[in-house]
C-alpha cells in the first residue's frame, strides 16, 4: 500500500484504554473498507521499559518518552490522547497547534475552563483542515448507534422521558487502593466524571437534545483507601499506607431536556454485583428504547403504535447488517464485544479525516458534557439546589 | 340469586387439584359476569375426617365418602373428577349415566381403552345434553389462548417447528418417597402421563395439527425409594421402607404434525432448578412464539414481517383487556398466577352449559393425547422406532 | 362456624381496590389457617343500583349508601376503606372512634395533617384495643417480603444504594380523560401519591431505613384533559368538554436514609410501554436485590460473599414454601399475581387482630410516607432544593 | 522479533471462517502473552484476483492459487483449513504428511471414512511433532470453558439431562438460494453438519461424556431454491434457475451419554427470529447450567446445595479475571464478542505447538463427532430407530 495512503498515528497513553485504542488501530482497516490505513507509529509513555514492552505487545512500530517529539513528528498525522484528564489539555491544544488531527479520550479535560480552551484551540484547527474529535465510544455500539436512528426517525414520538444509569462495583471493597481514577487532581472527579460523562453524552447524543439544568447529590462512601502497589485495567493491589479519596463513588442527579423531556441519572462505583450496567431507558409518546451495556447486542424498543395485544418491549439483536456497523462483522446473531466500539469510533475519525468533515462528537460535544459535570458538582455542593447549564 | 340459576357441584378428590379447584368454583362468578351461579355443594373423599376438614377449609357445604351417592343427588348438576387417573373412567362414565355435567382432570385416562369408552360416554351423553371437558388447564393460561388466536390468524405463517419442554425438579432427591404420582398403578404413566400431557394438548391446540407419529425414549433414573408417609401437593417425607419406581421419571421425543411441521418434546422432573417450567416455543415461516410458565404473564412474538432491523422477540405482558380472559381481572401490568387457569377454565365450562354447546378440549380431545402417551410409551419400549399415531 | 368466630366487615368504595380487596376477603380463610372467619357483611357507595350490583358481584351480604350507618352496626368489627384519598381521614377517624378495626387504603391521607390526626385516633383507638393498618399491600408480595428478611438477616451488608421506580402508561394518550386519579382534590397528587408512594413504603421497609430529605422535580405532560364519561379499573373515556390536570404525571427524587444510603426514585404515568414496573434495586456492601412487579414472583439476589467467577444475580423463583406466605399456596414455579398481595394483607391484619397485637404498616408508617411526599412536593416547588424530612 | 520465534501461517480458504480465522491470528499475541508469533504468511483461494484483494484486506502477506505450493513452503509452519468439509480431508492430509501444524474447521470431514484416515494422518504425523486440531471454536466461548470447569469439578453432581439447540433462520425465505452449505456434495449435510456438530462436540466437551446411541428425524422443508448469484457470510442473492436442496433444514435427535444422562439435541436453519442460538442446558442431581450463544458473556449456574429459599439460576457475566480467557481483555462487564472464540482457539493452539503437546479438540475427536452425524443420519433413513454409536 503505497505511503501516501497511510496515517501515522502518536497513541499518548497505554494502559487500559490505550489496549483498546491499539486494538481499534490494528484492526479498523481489516473489518472496514476504508481508502487510508493507519500506521501504527509511536506510542508514549514516562516509563521507558513499560513503553517499550507496550509497544511491543500492543503492535506499535517504536515507543517514546517524549510526547511532544512524538507529536513534533513529520510522519505522524493523527494523535490518540489515552492519558488520564489532567493531561488532555495541553497534549491535545499542542497536537492541534503542530497541524494533527487529535482524538482524545473522555471526559474530554478536568475543568469547565480547560473545555473551552480546547474548543478553542480546535475550532482554529479546524480552519486548517485538522479534526478532533472526543472518544465517547458508547456512541458507536450499534445499539445506541441504531437507538439514535429510531428517535431521529420519530418512532418514539415526543420525548417524555430520559432513565439512565452507570453501574459499577469495582471499588466495593474499602481495601481496594487509591488508584488515580479516585484522585481529583488526575481524574477531576470520580464516577461523575469517568461513568456519569457518558451516560450524559449518551442521553444528548440519543435524543438529540441538550440538558438545561440539572439538581444533583453526590457521595463519597469510603474515604480513606490503602495506596496503591500496582494497578492494571481496573484491577489493582494495595500497600500498608493509606490516604483519602478525593473524588465522588457516587452521583445521583436529574434535569431537564431543551424538548421537554425530563431525565433521571446515576453513576456509581458501588453497585455491588453490576459490573458494567450502562443503561439507558428513554420514553415518548410513540414508543421507548431500553438498553443495558451488559447485553450490548440488544436493544429493546417498544412500538406504542401497535395494538396493545400485541405491543411488547422487543429485543433486537443489533447485528443484522442493516444495523450501524455491522455489516463489516459477522453474520446475524454473531454478537460483537466492548473493544467493537473502539474500532468504529476510529473508523469514523478517519472517515471524517479522508472526507474533510468535522466529526462527532467534537470538542464543543465535549465541553458540553463538561458544563453538565460541573452542574452536577455546583448542586451537588449546594444543597442539592437547581443549576442551569449554559447553551455555549 | 333463585335456584333455577345455580347449578350444584360435586368434587372428587380433595389434594392438589382439588385445592385448584375449588379456588376457581368460588371465584369464578366474582371475576366473570356469567348467568349461572356454581353451587359448591359436596365434596368427596375416602377418608371422612379428612374429607370433613377439606370442605370446612375449602368452602363446600357438605362432604361425602361416597361418591356414588354424591353423583347421584338430584340437587348435582356438575361433576368434577379431581383424582388420581385410574379412577377417571368409572366416575366420569357414572356422573355422565346419571346425566351429570362432567370435567374430569388430565389425563383423560390411564389406558387408550379406559379414553376410548370415556368418549363413547360423552358422545352419548351430549346427546341428552350433558357437556364433558377434560381439564387441560394450561390451555386458560391467558398468554397461552392468546397464542392461539396468533397463529389461528395466520401470523406465524406455516408451522416448521414446535418445541415443547415440561421441566420441573421436586423428586431429584432419591430420599423424596414413592407417591402416587410414581406408581404406574395409579398414575398410568410418571412425567409423560403428568406433565408430558400438557405439552402434547398445548402443541396441538397452539398449532391446531394433530401429531402423526413420534419416536420416544423413557428413562427411570432412581428405581428404589421410600415408601410414603405424608403428602401435600408436590412435597411429602417419607419412611424406612423402600419401593419400586413403576413410572418414567423423563420422556423425550419428537414427531411430526400433520401440517408439516417438526416437533421436539421433554418432560422431566429431574431438570435441577426448573421448578414449572412449562415452555412452548412455535416457528413458523412468518414469525415465532415463545412461552415459559414460570413467567406465565409474558408471550415472546416475533413478527418476521417486520424489516430485519427493527425485528425482535418482544415480551408481551399479556394482561390488557383485549388478551383472552384479562377484562375479568386487574389493570395492565398487574399479573395473574397458576390458579387463574382453573378458574378459567370453569368459566368456559359454565358458559358451555349455559350455551349448549359442548367444551373443548373434549373427552375426545383428550383421548388424542392418551393416544400421543400410548405411542410414545410403546416407542421407547421398542428401541426408539417410529410409531404412527391413528387419527380416531 | 360458630358467630363468635367470625368477624363482620364493612368495606367503603367498590371499584378497583374494592375488587380487589373483595377477592382478599373472599379467600383469605381459605388459603390460610385461621382462627376466624371474616364476613363480607355490608359493602358501603354511594349509588344505590351500582353498590347494590357490586354487592351482588362481589359477594357482599348488602349494599349500604351510608358510610356511618354501616360502621355503626354491632355487627361489625372492620372497616376496609377503599375510597379517594379525600375522605380517608374522615371514615377512618370515625370507624375507629367506633371501636372498629380500621384497614385503610393508601396513601393513607391527603395532607400530612390529616395524617397526623389519624395518626392520633389511631394511637388512641389502640389503646381500646382496636387495630389499624394502612394498606401498602406490595409489602406483602412475597419477593418483597422475602427481601425484606435479606437485608434484615444482614445478607447485603451495609446498604449504599437504592434505586426505586415505578412506571406506568395508563395516561400517555391526551385523550384519556381526566379521571379522579388525575384531580389534586379528590387524589391529593398524581403519580407521586398514587405509585411513588408505594415505592417511598417499600424503600423504607426493605431497607429497615428512614429517608432524612430530598430533592425532587415534578412534572405535567398533558396539562389538559376530556372530561370522563366512565371510568372502570384504570380504563376510561372521554366527552368533548376539557378540563384541567391538577397532579403530576411524574415525579423524580433522590433522597438519603438515616443509615448512609442514598436512593433515586422516579414515579410516572408516562413510561410508554411499562404497565406496572415496580422496581426496586438495593445495592449493599455484601450483595445486591433486584426486583420488579411485572415479573413479581422472581427476585434477583446477587450474593458479593462467592468468589468473583461464580457470582451472579441469580434469579430466585419466590415460590417455595419456605417463602413468606407462600406455604399456603400452590407448588414450587406455580406463581401468584397481583391480587395475592390483598390476601396476603388481610391475612395479616387478621393475624394481628386475633393476637392483640398492632399490625404494620401502621397509621404513623402512613404519615412518616405522607411526610415524604409533601418534602417531595415541597422541594419541587422551590427549585429542587434539598427538604429534610422529621422522624415524627 | 527473530524469526526463530515466529510460525509462518498458510491459510486456506477466506470466506467466512477465514475473515473470521484471520482476525485470530492478527490478534492473539497482542492479546495474550506467548512465547512465538504467527506469521501470516499466504492465504490461498482458487480466484486469483479475490484471494489477492482478501489477502491485502485481511492482512495476509502474499496470496495463492496453489494450496500444494503454500503448504510445500519451508517457512510454513502452520495449515489453517478453512474450506468447505469436502477438501478437509484431502489438504490435511497432505500438510500433515508435509510435517505442518495443522487446524481444520468443523465438521472434520464429510464421512466417517474419511475422518477415519485424517486420524490416521493426525496420529502419524504427531509422533512427527505435527499437531492437528479440530475447530470447534465454541468450546472456547469463555462462558463454555468456565460451565466445562463447573461439571469438572462436580458442582452439577451426576448428569442427568442435557438440552442442546443451534438455532437459525437465515434460510426461512424459500428465494434465498443454493448457497454450498445446501448442497450435500460440498458441506456434507446441512444444518445438521454445519450447526449440529456444534452442539454434539460442546455436550460431549462439557460433560465430559460420550454419546452412546441416538434416535433421529431430519426435515427438509424447502426442497427447491434459485441458484445462487454471490454470496457473502451467511446472505446470498439469487438467480431464475432452480436447483434441489440435498441437505436437510433440520435435524432432531435425542440420545443417551456414557454416564448415564440422557441428551435432546435440535439443529434448524428454520427458526424464525432465531440468529444464532446456540443453547446448552445441563441438569445435574446437585445442580444446572444454562446458556445461549445470543448473550454469550452469560452462564446461567443453579446451585443445588444452596438452600432452596435462596436458590436459583444465577446469572454469571463471564468477563471476570479468573474465567478462562478473559485475563487477556477487558475489566469485568465488558463483554467479547464472536471473533474472540477464534482467537482463544488459535492461542491454544500455538501454545500446545509450543509446549509439544497435543491440543484438543484432536482429529480423533473430531471423528467421534462424525460418527454422531452418520448415526442420526443413518437413524433418520430408518424410521427413527436407535443407532448405537461405536467407541472408536
Amino acid at each position: 500500500m503505497p505511503d501516501d495512503r497511510t496515517l501515522g498515528v502518536a497513541m499518548i497513553g497505554y494502559a487500559f484504554m490505550g489496549a483498546a485504542h491499539s486494538q481499534a488501530w490494528r484492526t479498523v482497516h481489516r473489518a472496514f473498507d476504508l481508502p487510508v490505513t493507519p500506521r501504527m507509529s509511536v506510542v508514549v509513555g514516562r516509563n521507558t521499559d513499560a513503553v517499550t514492552a507496550a509497544a511491543s505487545k500492543l503492535g506499535w512500530e517504536s515507543a517514546s518518552t517524549d510526547w511532544r517529539e512524538a507529536i513534533a513528528r513529520d510522519d505522524i498525522d493523527i494523535v490518540d490522547v489515552c492519558t488520564p484528564g489532567d493531561s488532555h489539555a495541553e497534549i491535545a491544544t499542542a497536537a492541534l497547534a503542530a497541524g494533527k488531527h487529535v482524538l482524545c479520550e473522555k471526559p474530554l479535560a478536568n475543568s469547565v475552563e480547560e473545555a473551552e480552551a480546547m474548543v478553542v484551540a480546535a475550532e482554529e484547527a479546524a480552519q486548517r483542515g485538522a479534526r478532533s474529535m472526543v472518544g465517547f465510544n458508547y456512541r458507536r455500539t450499534p445499539a445506541l448507534a441504531y437507538a439514535r436512528q429510531l428517535v431521529d426517525s420519530g418512532r418514539l414520538g415526543t420525548i417524555r422521558h430520559v432513565r439512565a444509569q452507570y453501574l459499577q462495583d469495582w471499588i466495593v471493597d474499602p481495601e481496594f487502593p487509591l488508584v488515580w481514577r479516585l484522585r481529583k487532581e488526575l481524574a477531576g472527579s470520580g464516577a461523575l466524571g469517568d461513568i456519569g460523562a457518558h451516560i450524559i453524552d449518551l442521553t444528548q447524543f440519543v435524543t438529540g437534545q441538550r440538558l438545561t439544568g440539572v439538581s444533583a447529590l453526590t457521595e463519597t462512601f469510603v474515604r480513606e483507601r490503602p495506596l496503591p502497589a500496582a494497578a492494571a485495567g481496573l484491577s489493582a493491589s494495595g500497600t500498608e499506607e493509606r490516604g483519602e479519596v478525593t473524588v465522588d463513588d457516587a452521583a445521583l442527579f436529574f434535569g431537564r431536556l431543551d424538548g421537554g423531556a425530563v431525565a433521571s441519572f446515576e453513576a456509581t462505583r458501588f453497585a455491588t454485583g453490576r459490573k458494567n450496567a450502562m443503561r439507558l431507558e428513554v420514553n415518548g409518546s410513540a414508543g421507548s428504547l431500553a438498553f443495558d451495556f451488559e447485553t450490548m447486542n440488544e436493544l429493546w424498543f417498544y412500538d406504542g403504535s401497535l395494538p396493545a395485544a400485541e405491543a411488547g418491549f422487543r429485543r433486537i439483536l443489533v447485528t443484522e447488517p442493516d444495523h450501524p456497523y455491522v455489516h463489516a462483522w459477522w453474520p446475524p446473531g454473531h454478537g460483537l464485544g466492548y473493544e467493537h466500539t473502539f474500532t468504529h469510533e476510529v473508523h469514523d475519525f478517519l472517515r471524517s479525516i479522508v472526507d474533510g468533515v468535522d466529526p462527532v462528537p467534537s470538542f464543543r460535544d465535549g465541553l458540553g458534557v463538561q458544563r453538565v459535570l460541573a452542574a452536577v458538582e455546583s448542586s451537588a455542593a449546594n444543597g442539592s439546589g437547581w443549576v442551569d447549564i449554559p447553551a455555549r
